[in-house]
């Protein structure tokens, strides 16, 4: 137990301690930070009084995590154990020395958050077999849902890391070119997006990383995960249809992509590590692990309408649920040599599950079978899509014995677009 | 003209003045610079002497470009404006300095080239009409060539940037997960790419940017982009045909891409603007310009054996061919509100044209029409995809009066993959 208080319902007990760069409301100046409880220790603070191991040098004194995630997992380690032992109601150091404790703990809610890291590239996967299936089935039919190499490889593009932005920041609707009569290919229009979209997902940060043309192994790819967080992959559906082939999603998707703010660790995650599903037919050897695992990690979205103040859970699913698991997305994203950076994010795709009451349903484009199927919220107002005015929020937690880890909220409103 | 000598061959006189990013060899510290003739000029030592603009602050005393191209077209110009007096054969500043131009001035073959900027993100179109109907031959039939979206949009997808890399690198034959028996789609193999290709390309490097949610419109583009390069769009063509299908290229192009060094501006390009292609069907007005224009830059690539020194040029093309225009480059990516970094790289796809001879197609999958038809090296060797030793080089320059303004080169040898 920490001496900072910490109830059993809160995302930030001793046990999880996730990175964050936080400024203090007003003050532009951006620092490391873990939470704890409803707290922030600040980590310059901490480094300057030397109470940091010396083998990182002053990389929790910078302004993004890149630096910390370079140095590896032992030093990752070695730092969660200083830090475990600064915040525990068992030692003095911090406890009881007044003037640090009150430099170094800021409550969250007199922070800002930001990007944790410099995003050099942004990947998305498409990892869930449920979420492919269903998008399959209502572009393809049934027979043909899962496209020839989906269960060969994990399938994935290269997203935008520029309009990155973290939770809390409002995304506009964008506007794009879009088919008007899908009889005649002639007919396009720029319009702002009409089927304005959400996707529950997780993103891992690279921590290490590998030079160019080498290669990450399923087995090596833990040591390479610096952490998890929540992704909320913003899609235009409108203009994802229109533009996809043959090249993939591009303008719809790449105007904002929302992620929370704390990278919650694969160190705090290992207690709620689970068996992966079982892969048949059997994949290549670069892609079987030793020890094939996934994550426990509940995970919902929320939609809240404004001004009504009506909501609804739209979605509840779990990490663990995935086809596909993080070493495999490493193992397949390097095997021809492509080099992972530090503060590389690869997100997972839509997390979707098969449930009798369709709420395992990752995106509304599945949760409302193409606009087919609208959710009530709670002020008897219904959604297919997103309004303007709408904000989504996704949380996420693993269940300890009195405890949680959890990954806190990814929010963000839907403003209108541009006139 | 210069005091600094420049053949009317070469590709860096006057009239070019292109910023790179160099280091003496042998020392690791990296320096902007600008090339004139076969030598450098050290714009850090330019920049203490207190000869640059006072507007442009120390930015050209930095370790890569991205700070200077934020500061947009006014002070580019203004520095050019300097540089070009600075280097001329009338202006006895630097002419006569005799310690101040040894200090300056160093061989380009006592220089190694690094990237010009941090590229946070790299998007590649797909700009070529003839490409992309040769390519949509191959594929679907010539009926089907184009796909719809094709003459109402840029097609375009987002690019790897961590493995960008600059010209006389050398590039690793990829791995990867390949069909091998096409009537099966459970027959798959990881192997070492045997369908080795390159693309003939150009890339436009984004100066001043945007924000999110803004966009640029055709007629603000020129404003945005700070200049040019050559591009290698390295392609596993074996790679990219299993893995394509829904969601683009992947593995296939994210192994390697090269670019040459040597970012020519726009405003050295500007007395080559000519026409660009009328468009049929009209498209819509975010995509007109008042001013729709290309730029007349020849482009060629050639391949060297080795160890044979067998040789052929493989590409003639030109980049005034190119269907849509870099403006519309701009205007689309940004329509919707994605947001353009300084640094940021555009490319425009593989650049064709039309000729009887075959020759001005822009990689080989094209050129030897999908392997059917080789070429002949000089050595009597034949090739219709790359092996293991052979370089490719791409150059290109803008044929003036008595002068060229020039790219340089962008070469890369193909290692075998590892074992
Ligand atoms: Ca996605
Ligand atoms: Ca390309
Ligand atoms: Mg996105
Ligand atoms: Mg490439
Ligand atoms: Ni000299």
């Amino acid at each position: 137990m920490s001496f900072v208080p910490c109830e059993s319902s809160c995302c930030f007990p001793l046990q999880n301690l996730p990175y964050g760069v936080f400024s203090r409301r007003g003050s532009g100046e951006k620092k490391i930070g873990v939470a704890i409880g409803s707290h922030i220790l600040d980590l310059s603070v901490i480094s300057k009084a030397g109470l940091l191991p010396k083998s990182i040098g002053r990389t929790l004194e910078k302004e993004t995590l890149n630096d910390f995630m370079a140095l590896g997992r032992l030093r990752w380690l070695e730092t969660r154990g200083v830090l475990m032992k600064l915040l525990s109601e068992d030692v003095p150091t911090l406890r009881d020395n007044n003037p640090l404790r009150e430099a170094a703990l800021i409550q969250q809610s007199d922070a800002e958050m930001h990007l944790p890291a410099t995003i050099g590239d942004y990947t998305d996967f498409y990892l869930s077999r449920e979420h492919a299936t269903n998008c399959g089935t209502m572009l393809r039919g049934p027979q043909n849902a899962l496209s020839p190499n989906w269960l060969s490889l994990p399938v994935a593009y290269h997203g935008r890391s520029s309009s990155i932005v973290v939770s809390g920041t409002p995304v506009r609707r964008p506007r794009g070119q879009v088919l008007t009569d899908a009889r005649d290919t002639m007919s396009v229009a720029l319009k702002p997006c009409s089927i304005l979209d959400f996707e529950l997902e997780m993103a891992a940060f690279v921590g290490t990383g590998n030079q160019l043309g080498e290669s990450i192994t399923t087995d090596e790819a833990d040591n390479s995960i610096f952490g998890l967080v929540l992704l909320n992959d913003w899609s235009a559906r409108d203009i994802q249809k229109w533009e996809m082939a043959p090249l993939g999603p591009f303008n719809s998707k790449n105007w904002a992509s929302s992620i929370s703010p704390w990278i919650v660790t694969l160190e705090a995650l290992k207690p709620f590590r689970c068996p992966a599903p079982a892969q048949d037919p059997p994949v290549l050897s670069y892609l079987q692990a030793q020890d094939r695992h996934s994550y426990d990690i509940h995970l919902e979205a929320e939609l809240v309408a404004e001004p009504s103040g009506g909501r609804a859970t739209v979605t509840q699913s779990n990490l663990k649920h995935l086809y596909w698991t993080l070493p495999q997305m490493f193992a397949h994203h390097t095997v021809g040599g492509c080099n992972l950076r530090p503060g590389d994010m690869l997100g997972t795709g839509t997390i979707s599950c098969n449930r009798d009451d369709r709420q395992g349903l990752g995106c509304l484009l599945e949760r409302t079978w193409n606009g087919s199927q609208s959710i009530a919220l709670s002020d008897g107002q219904h959604r297919t899509y997103l309004c303007d005015g709408d904000t989504v929020i996704l949380r996420g937690y693993c269940q300890g014995d009195g405890f949680r880890v959890g990954f806190g909220e990814c929010s963000g409103k839907v403003l209108p677009a541009v006139a």
